[in-house]
């Protein structure tokens, strides 16, 4: 068992550490996005490695948890709790430095700390493109979303976080530094740490530093939103893309009418591109080399699966202004499903070809379970999909309650059936401890705690996230 | 310490798996390609994963080592020792079978034993792409490939075997089985076992079966081999190659007059591309969507790389008998290598921008040293040189036993200070664990040993490498 943070343990880490680390207000940390978690714990920012260090180890004597703390975007709960004893929460927001920029080499060093969209700003500064792209950009920190290997909207072309990162420095559970931080393409000295630290969400380390892949920028970009009669045929539609402008495809996102009339019902309120909404439509971005039009590709390919039945109608950006308002579409349904307020949000993970199965099986099924509104959207590129349920047109979330238990396994014994994952991008955090035991492989589970007990012997970091805490 | 296999568990195996399984003829196994390193045990090649599993299942009750057989093509000893007990030698070569191809998804599902040219060549019997390639492609397994986390030509663009696997089935070191082999392109629950496995050299477990990624076939290919002045202008020209063509360049390798010079001196006699063979030149390899000529893409890029003056000649290939032309010359140069005999070969990466000084470093260094031929080319994409050493004209390898080690040694030390690896691509396998231990940084050192107890707790999996063997 842990001990908590006593009156005795903070005032050592108040003699360790300097004034400005220790924050007053906590509160801020104490919450989440969904408002389904509270949290509670002494909070402290470091400004360094070095400090990060002196607090882990100070930590690791005294058997104290720890919690690290990004930007507190996460949906899954990693980020915060108020079971088990007070922890030490340590959040990385003061080591927000890009430490520095290789253009030659494609890569941006830079501390844990750093708001992505801050990284991608510097990377524009050079003329480069940092991939990584989601909602929460504006504040969401470099160490968080490579500790939970966050996923985005460009995932299908320049792979999630782990994709993107070389290096690694990071505060081990006993305070003792990996020096990691390679700039390095290839390295084949030992077994990768680097991927095991990244999505591990701090249950084996603290990210303190990263070595980050940029990529050219794409000279000639471009947007199209095209209607499809089935999910079906936006799969087609995809290889279609696939062969016609290969790696060209930035992003494939796949809406469901659902989410234009919750836009329509809630707001906020956006022009929609087509007159008449239809029941499935895809998003296609696209990033192309010199010498090709961005405009001539997407029409080219709205021809030719016009011609084949794939696509029924289509709209294709004719400006950044144009592509820009196509992607507030996409952008503002999650801010639309927040409004209306689900029963159950499912981040679900597929093999390509059997989601227009499991979006016929996952319908029924929840027809069965009670009279729902499904919002199924997402990044159909990857086969991952965030398949959320509402209460019926005029029905209030809590009359739902005794539901929502039910839903959730539904959703997720069908996902499981079909081999897929109940967590694609968001991780485990707490919500998912449970469905990770209940749907994990056996060895698969075996080799988790194994490692765990490996690394982090005390159980001191980020208890009770991905694994259960112990004692 | 470890048990032999004694005529009492060779005949307890011979009664659980069939005759077939056991290979009469076990010499074929006892060697590897350079020659350095011979080895010992029983060889058995089960033909399913349940075989593996019972096998391995026997030789941990016993605690008999075992060593996992690819191809047999690995270059650091990784698949064979003739120092400790004698273990069990399991070759997967029976185990050949494309399980399932998913052309919609981009997905191919085989098991370990199948040799990446067959792989290559299925995908391309649905008009695929899988993009590992390699010299030893006719005979390299994909147990092996993934094990070792394979490179080869295809890194720049598509990544190494790592970035080209979504799953994996491994049977682990108590013979239990791990079924990972997923076909999800996301999936944040719990750590990245995959990646752990991959690049592990066989010492955590045996991969039986993966699944693939595969990529769309490139509409137009080319190529080019241009000479440059310097590394440095080398190194400017990927730049440029990169912001025009963008993802479009697949490879970009360097090369420098020496390895020219041996082809002359020993072969394979091959067409030279320039009249006068130049100090140094790049083979550019491009990819590229429809709409857009490989031809002019290339022109275009030697036109505007001359008026800067990163380039003073090239050839670009007008059709695909002349790209091979290319390629061969870049392909043979490991067999001129082979035929002079080196005194020492190095596998490194380094920094992109660090790589011009280290050429020039490592000359002045290796000068001191003794009187040799260097020949450095090598995946400059990647940052990842062949950087191997050989006697000076007329004079024998034999002459030079005593300078080997402090080849190496100046070699590696020198990559060390510039924040290199001492193996890119190769691994670690027996060769160089003695550099792992030298060049390693301890936290990651006292990890791996960490991760290697907590896996495989007998030590049984490929004893002594990668890691020093215990006992």
């Amino acid at each position: 068992m842990l001990n908590p943070v006593t009156p005795e343990f903070e005032a050592q880490l108040r003699a360790a550490l300097p004034p400005a680390a220790f924050k007053d207000d906590t509160a801020l940390y104490m919450s989440e996005p969904r408002g389904r978690w509270t949290g509670q714990g002494l909070v402290i920012a470091p400004s360094s490695t070095e400090e990060v260090a002196t607090l882990v180890k100070a930590c690791a004597e005294a058997k104290v948890g720890i919690i690290p703390y990004g930007g507190g975007t996460g949906l899954v709960g990693g980020q915060l709790t108020d079971e088990g004893p007070k922890s030490v929460v340590i959040s990385l927001e003061r080591m927000n430095k890009i430490r520095a920029v290789y253009p030659t080499e494609n890569v941006l060093v830079c501390d844990a700390g750093v708001i992505l969209a801050d990284v991608q700003n510097a990377a524009e500064d050079v003329d480069r493109l940092f991939p990584l792209s989601l909602a929460s950009e504006g504040s969401a920190r470099i160490g968080g979303l490579l500790s939970t290997n966050a996923g985005g909207v460009n995932v299908l072309r320049y792979g999630n976080a782990r994709a993107l990162c070389l290096g690694l420095e990071v505060v081990r559970p006993d305070g003792t530094i990996w020096h990691g931080l390679t700039r390095l393409r290839k390295d084949n000295t030992g077994y990768d740490l680097r991927d095991l630290m990244i999505g591990a969400e701090g249950t084996l380390g603290i990210i303190t530093a990263a070595a980050l892949k940029l990529a050219p920028r794409p000279v000639g970009i471009g947007a199209a939103m095209m209607a499809v009669p089935s999910p079906q045929a936006a799969l087609d539609l995809l290889a279609l893309a696939g062969a016609r402008i290969g790696d060209g495809i930035s992003a494939f996102e796949i809406m469901h009418r659902q989410g234009m009339d919750f836009l329509t019902e809630v707001g906020p309120e956006l022009r929609q591109p087509f007159a008449e909404v239809p029941e499935w439509c895809v998003l296609v971005d696209v990033g192309l080399p010199a010498g090709l039009s961005p405009e001539d590709a997407l029409e080219g390919l709205f021809e030719a699966s016009f011609e084949q039945g794939l696509v029924t109608d289509g709209v294709i950006a004719q400006s950044r202004g144009q592509r820009q308002e196509l992607w507030d579409i996409r952008e503002n349904i999650p801010e639309a499903n927040r409004r209306i307020g689900s029963v159950s949000s499912h981040d679900i993970a597929l093999p390509l070809s059997v989601i227009p199965d499991f979006i016929e099986q996952g319908g029924k099924a929840l027809a069965e379970v009670g009279d729902f509104r499904i919002n199924c959207f997402g990044h159909l590129g990857d086969g991952n999909l965030h398949y959320n349920v509402f209460p019926a047109q005029g029905r209030s979330r809590d009359e739902y309650d005794a539901l929502r238990g039910a839903v959730k396994q539904t959703v997720h014994d069908l996902v499981s059936e079909m081999e897929g994952s109940v967590s694609a991008e968001h991780g485990i955090g707490r919500l998912k401890v449970s469905d990770l035991e209940k749907y994990g492989d056996p060895a698969k589970l075996a080799m988790l705690c194994a490692i765990k007990d490996a690394l982090d012997p005390q159980g001191i970091m980020n208890p009770g996230a991905v694994l259960r805490a112990r004692g």
